[in-house]
């Protein structure tokens, strides 16, 4: 992991000792982990299925408290994988910013983005 | 976002402004970024998905970039999300870490995984 | 299969062959099949990640094409696990329907239905 | 839908039936009929997560029991979301396995399937 990261430095640390104490390694190839990640996903997206986009934006503090424990399962298991496969997240993030900046340039998506699939 | 993670906050900063070139922020509801969150997480098991459980420890270059970019788009949606909804993404992963703590303590759950389920 | 779907036997049928042909049963793991599932359900999905609700129910017919390939390919990895696992798709169907029912009954979910979550 | 799948046809006016009777139509919009779909493959998925490939194979009844009620799910969100685009589901996946059959040709892609993601 990078130095411009402690915070998920530290989180990788405390999630091998978490699976380490448990003896939960065997379970944690990488194509379990990015199933599960992708489940946990899924329970995020579950807690705004039959809400409206507006309703989505005002949360009550009950909702928000669900929807900010699946954002963290899916952190975790981001977290779990990229050690197992030795991925600096942020820098991968960084550089898939810049592939999308060349896919989508600004001049030519802007006020029209309807048309356009972000993914 | 809080100070232990300056690597998060610069990429919440450059997301923020990636979408404001491109006029869209129309369409991140936090409803519309679960989906698309939801959809690379899918993307990202999608490398996996033929792979023996063996094979996904030891993937070749090519796949593992491409691995890669997936995660970084997962990343990348999640800190968009926890912009739009204010929470502190490391914070949130912190304490559910606790919680499954509990739920799962080392003593009951050790040698035995193989019948719990993780979530 | 149960004889009130010759077209789901017929299906089964198609896709056994298809694999058979291309030996590919050896990754058609239950397993596998529900990630490839999961994913092509993820595919569907992007379809509407950033429509409004309302678009979504005016696609026009080339967006209407690709949800109907991406329903298809649900439909087929669904065929298929069934297939590999002896489940009755409809039989399962309805059982949970009851189930359903049971869980929200008319009277009292109906017209607030906004309060609760349907899974 | 189609004549050759009666089952499907009752499917579909039960779940018109269980939607009208709590007013839920309303939530039934594509894009949310999408979402909840991607959530139920999920929940399947998640039966399989942490099993091996083999251990999928081998389903004690009590866990063969939950897979059946989330494959139910699946269809059941997948034929409500045919309804609403009226999309004839059988006919959608046979086109899609004559698309499949080109994109694939059994004599290039057999025996090295591993070689070739099959979506």
């Amino acid at each position: 992991m990078n130095t411009d990261d402690p915070g998920l430095t530290q989180l990788r640390d405390v999630l091998r000792k978490f699976a380490a104490d448990r003896d939960w390694d065997q379970f944690h190839s990488p194509k379990n982990l990015a199933s599960a990640l992708s489940v946990e996903a899924a329970e995020l997206l579950e807690r705004f299925q039959w809400l409206t986009e507006d309703e989505s934006r005002n949360l009550p503090p009950a909702a928000l408290a669900k929807v900010r424990e699946e954002m963290a399962d899916v952190l975790n298991y981001l977290v779990r994988l990229a050690d197992k496969l030795d991925v600096n997240l942020l820098e991968a993030a960084r550089d898939k910013i810049v592939v999308n900046a060349q896919k989508y340039p600004a001049d030519q998506v802007r006020g029209s983005a309807r048309k356009y699939s972000e993914s």
